[in-house]
């Protein structure tokens, strides 16, 4: 039977989401308790996508096929029982056999958050801090540049930069965190994201909140469709996968 | 010459505030940074109290004496670049030799967050998660009776109960986390706290959230002056030293 699970998780002490040998990911722990749970038989979690080293997820979603007969409640209950209490199941659902975590996907939102005011101990985790002069208004105009339908070829590493990378970007701007007036919440909304693009965008506004370059080159550098000249990535601790859309979710949910 | 600094911690990998032979505190890694600045001459670092472990500090403030020539601003970069990322020195200013960190507070606010909606992986060290129900409404009646000037004897640890335990509680009271209406801030403020007592308060207001007691009850129990029927602990996680004001501190700061 197969199960979608919705999840969160703390990036710090991980080499990102990917199963990797020797080291410590996201999925390795996931498939660790999803193992358990299906009477030790090897189970594959099969998520949206990767995330990177330090990346967090506040909302990120698996499927996964367990043989054992358990309601989605107790999948739920089994899987936090046996993960480490930085990954933790929010929600799980039994789906049809044909859904697909990654290829059912419709949007995708990550936000990417940064402190220009004090350093905080407690959040060096979980925001970028940066305490230099930034252009913020500046950025805010570049950001623009993102949304809508683009080869977001000049936004990946290089040696990934063979595949298809059009990818429509929804929504993308900047909000002043409601309860600290000196920390920004970058926000991007789209239908998908190539590996470091977001880390690569928001490192490119750096470039304009420090007056290094105008809003209007981040528009040049996109049509280029050329990483050259243009190799800033931001650091992984101020990211975070917030939310995962499916299409007709419900069409493929099996109610008890 | 002596210095204060303001500093913030996350308490999460430390087994305290105070010194502890064989253990990691807070006040081992502020003195082992001193002590390198103070041309290695074994330097103590005297706070305006100890948090226990698994506390956190937004603002704490401690004076040290220094040997060495160095300003302010230099002894903070100083004390930063020898300290680890989860402790933070937010400012320093040089004092007169009578000021003193722990005898010159005048008050002090400790905030204890309590989560109690879905379970966020990130914030595990950072707020006591609670998922059954609460009445808050009673919380926040019975929260009212622990402030004025009383004998505060039922709420401290029984091996130290011999001492005065009479404290003036300004002002106690609960909010919404503005940016989450499932978390709750716990605030209070007062003129200086016993050990543990934070924590027991709010362990006693749990009960009351709980409806195991009537808001009234705090009052007797308060009353009481007996720790007895009274062994609440809040979890350390929750709880956040957030602000320390000195009598007429500006007298005791030298000017450079």
């Amino acid at each position: 039977m197969r199960y979608l699970i919705k999840f969160s998780y703390d990036g710090s002490n991980y080499c990102g989401y990917q199963v990797q040998p020797g080291l410590h990911t996201i999925q390795e722990k996931l498939e660790m308790a999803a193992t358990k749970i299906n009477n030790d038989i090897k189970t594959n979690v099969v998520s949206t996508g990767r995330t990177d080293k330090g990346v967090h997820a506040l909302s990120q979603y698996a499927h996964l096929d367990i043989d054992v007969m358990i309601t989605p409640y107790k999948l739920k209950r089994a899987m936090n029982s046996n993960l480490p209490d930085d990954i933790h199941v929010i929600n799980a659902w039994r789906v049809r056999d044909d859904f697909h975590a990654r290829f059912n996907v419709v949007k995708k939102e990550y936000h990417y958050v940064l402190n220009t005011g004090e350093y905080n101990p407690i959040e060096r985790n979980y925001a970028y801090q940066y305490n230099y002069k930034l252009n913020i208004d500046k950025m805010n105009e570049a950001i623009k540049y993102f949304v809508g339908k683009h080869d977001f070829r000049a936004f990946v590493t290089e040696n990934e930069n063979k595949e298809n990378c059009v990818r429509t970007i929804e929504d993308a701007y900047i909000e002043k965190d409601i309860s600290n007036p000196e920390k920004y919440v970058f926000k991007f909304i789209g239908d998908g994201f190539l590996r470091y693009q977001v880390r690569n965008m928001v490192g490119l506004l750096f470039k304009v909140g420090q007056e290094k370059i105008e809003p209007s080159t981040v528009k040049e550098i996109l049509e280029s469709k050329s990483r050259k000249k243009n190799g800033v990535t931001a650091p992984s601790e101020g990211l975070y996968l917030v939310n995962v859309v499916y299409s007709n979710l419900d069409d493929f949910i099996i109610k008890e």
